[in-house]
């Protein structure tokens, strides 16, 4: 028996935090999304409690209604660049959509992204819900939810095919002799493919780690299907350890559909945690954020997941009315639980966009130290949760309170590490270092 | 009087330096493409020096027969990124395409940069002069010259207009009363023009400069009439005092035919400066220099201007082959220039690959520290520069130099500052903060 398997945890870092009237809360700092020194604090201290990585979330489309944090935010390529030079050893994971850029350009900036942070670079792959993105993008349609994870698919192969460029002895730079590099370790991709023809090959190499970190956060089949095909890690959302237990087999299994093993993707569902020294001290914590929202403001927000629908043309406190198939598209996912969640607790308008802004129960756990750290644990020992994305409500107070509660607990019964084990992403989170598609080619076809 | 008229100076930062084997150096950094902490170190020592500004080039299309320093190299704007927490004064300037690339996410990074250096960013707007490029983004051809720069114009004229989404006072953030922002202050561009529909509004404020500086880089007509259209800085590259004298004031008649002002628009010749305590160490440098490229090395270089033309089939030593058209494409005025000074001082194929990969006059000063002082003066005063992009043709040696021997004097005639002004790449290069466009709507009609 090796070591103890441990939990990865990664935080969430989105300004204010991922409540809609955090900004509000007596501690948040308002303009945190828009703030360096702001994230250069939280990053260090998510580093001091050796988390494996922060995470960057993104968006292509903002309207009045957006959250405000969405409004007026960093890129979150350029900020993990900018964050990169502050810290040595935790991973740096940044949300980019595969719908509205080019594989080359992506690819480059991910991978220089990998080389400025000494390989601890990740890329979350997604495919952009907001369907009004394409109005930022000179085109006159959202694609479909199937063509966007076709595209992704597609998208994600490129990119890997790119890094894969040079070998990582290519190299040599022999001042003496002239020679810089050797051609035979360049490699020209030369895909031609439905959606992308790339002849390569990239201008930057492979980092430390290979490859950067690949994220995806969609749930629905495809994209169970595209993480079991292309990710490394998944984050998540359940409202259940029952319904997270359920996506944790299946993208396991589909993962090894592919020829992959269960421990090549790891599963990480966000929770947010509310917690307090006792449970009464929790519940008020919970009441604080809750107050923050105007009813207005909830309605709004949860608009966004429905194509903006006016939500106040409803009853606010009859059965949360019934949509048909209306919000298929875009946040697929999301839509049909709060439609299920809406039924099967027989719930209001009202208490629905409560729900939303300031969710309780489900992924949200609330309570005592020990109280979520058994839970955390449950989670990761009944096959829910490779570990978690810790998506606080308020921050910094969210990741604050974990650190100083919660850690220690999990670190006591050696559940989380107290050191860094390595220097990169891949390294910490367990991950092999890819090896590089033409070395290998040519490794079998010398045996 | 006010002050005396001050040089601006910017440097060129590419690896080991411009000359193709520069690398071979025994002072270079052979990895110094890829190697942050060598950035980091020149970007320092440009801001000790008070320089405006460190500048980054940039590529889409890479062959073995590419320069060493663009094989292998960061992504200009994660780097500059990174850079920017190193820094406090220095502008930061890169290079991007608006060939391959989309506006609102060309907007966004800039705009984040220019947060993340508090108001220091600047970006060279390029067309790609590489045909190949295309083949790198899913395009059956590169666009034509003429197309590019009609492109580049459209692209640029939305960025600016997304940067100027959200006034200056639009982020209110009153935790009490729950108002986060001005709505009548956030406004959408509703761009629909020939290439491009943009709605907008641009996630990301403005930063203390107002806009990022806009460098442009090409010399060709459109390209001239783009720069006085849209850009605030012009990086050029003349063989003559005459020639550049002649750009000079063609730049700045085109913007005032635009309504500009002549001080608007600021002319940065690059010049490559070689200089020795002796004339003799000076001209010893050079052939150091010189002696590190073979030829052919020399001959592949000067094929990459000509459409990758492989020049070998042409005889060393007679006269340069007579290539009508060809190459006009992409680096149109580049080749336009190498045609014109073969015929004029009739030199051989062998004569133009050495002049093409360590230039010798022209845009390269060769000499003693005041020699170089005083054609730099001629050229400021004489109305061929209102300052000069430090192109190396080695790293770290040639800004080494130029910092030790050449700017103190600059700085004893007063042609050159002391101390920074400001701490915004505007302030320094004295540009104005740019209205934004809205506000100066408002102003006007109150009025
Ligand atoms: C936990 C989680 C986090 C997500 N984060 C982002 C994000 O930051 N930006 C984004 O554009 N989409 C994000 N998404 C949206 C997904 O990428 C996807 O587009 C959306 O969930 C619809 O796809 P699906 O139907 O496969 O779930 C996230 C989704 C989940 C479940
Ligand atoms: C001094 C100078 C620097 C340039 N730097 C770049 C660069 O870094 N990347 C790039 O793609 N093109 C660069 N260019 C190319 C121009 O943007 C332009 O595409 C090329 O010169 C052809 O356009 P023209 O015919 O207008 O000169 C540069 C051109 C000049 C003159």
């Amino acid at each position: 028996m090796g070591e103890k398997r441990k939990l990865r945890l990664g935080t969430f870092l989105g300004g204010t935090g991922g409540n809609i009237a955090s900004w509000r809360h007596p501690d948040a700092v308002a303009d945190a999304a828009i703030n360096l020194n702001y994230y250069k604090d939280l990053v260090e201290k998510a580093e001091r409690a050796k988390l494996d990585l922060v995470f960057i979330g993104d968006g292509l489309y903002i309207s009045e209604k957006s959250h405000p944090n969405f409004l007026n935010r960093f890129e979150p390529l350029t900020l993990l660049a900018a964050l990169a030079g502050e810290t040595s050893h935790i991973g740096l994971v940044a949300t980019l959509s595969t719908t509205y850029s080019e594989p080359f350009n992506v690819a480059r900036q991910f991978a220089s992204i990998d080389h400025i942070s000494n390989g601890r670079a990740g890329w979350n792959v997604v495919t952009s819900p907001l369907e009004k993105s394409a109005l930022n993008f000179s085109k006159t349609e959202h694609p479909k939810h199937d063509l966007r994870y076709r595209i992704a698919e597609e998208f994600v192969q490129v990119t890997k095919g790119l890094w894969d460029s040079w070998e990582d002895d290519a190299f040599i730079r022999d001042k003496e002799k002239g020679i810089f590099f050797d051609p035979e370790k360049m490699h020209r991709l030369n895909h031609k493919g439905e959606f992308f023809s790339v002849e390569g090959p990239l201008n930057i190499s492979r980092s430390k780690q290979g490859h950067p970190v690949i994220f995806q956060a969609g749930s629905s089949e495809a994209g169970k299907t595209l993480a079991a095909k292309v990710a490394d890690a998944v984050f998540t959302n359940h409202e259940s350890i029952a319904a997270a237990k359920e996506f944790y087999e299946d993208v396991k299994n589909r993962a090894v559909t592919f020829g992959r093993s269960r421990d090549q993707i790891l599963i990480f569902p966000g929770v947010n945690i509310i917690v307090g020294e006792t449970e009464a001290e929790a519940e008020r914590k919970y009441e604080e954020i809750a107050n923050l929202v105007d009813i207005d403001v909830a309605l709004n927000y949860l608009g966004r997941y429905f194509n903006d629908i006016d939500f106040k043309q409803y009853p606010l406190d009859e059965p949360f009315p019934d949509l048909g198939d209306f919000g298929a598209e875009g946040w697929k996912s999301t839509t049909e639980k709060l439609k299920k969640l809406a039924k099967e607790e027989n719930l209001t308008l009202r208490q629905v966009a409560q729900r939303v802004t300031t969710p309780k129960g489900g992924s949200t756990f609330i309570g005592t130290p020990v109280q979520i750290a058994n839970t955390l644990q449950e989670w990761f020992e009944e096959g829910a949760a490779d570990g978690f994305m810790i998506c606080p409500s308020v921050l910094p107070n969210g990741l604050d309170d974990f650190i100083h509660y919660v850690l220690p607990i999990l670190q006591e019964r050696e559940l989380f590490r107290t050191e860094y084990e390595h220097d990169t992403l891949r390294g910490n989170l367990g991950l092999p270092k890819p090896v590089n598609r033409y070395s290998k080619t040519k490794a079998k076809a010398s045996t």
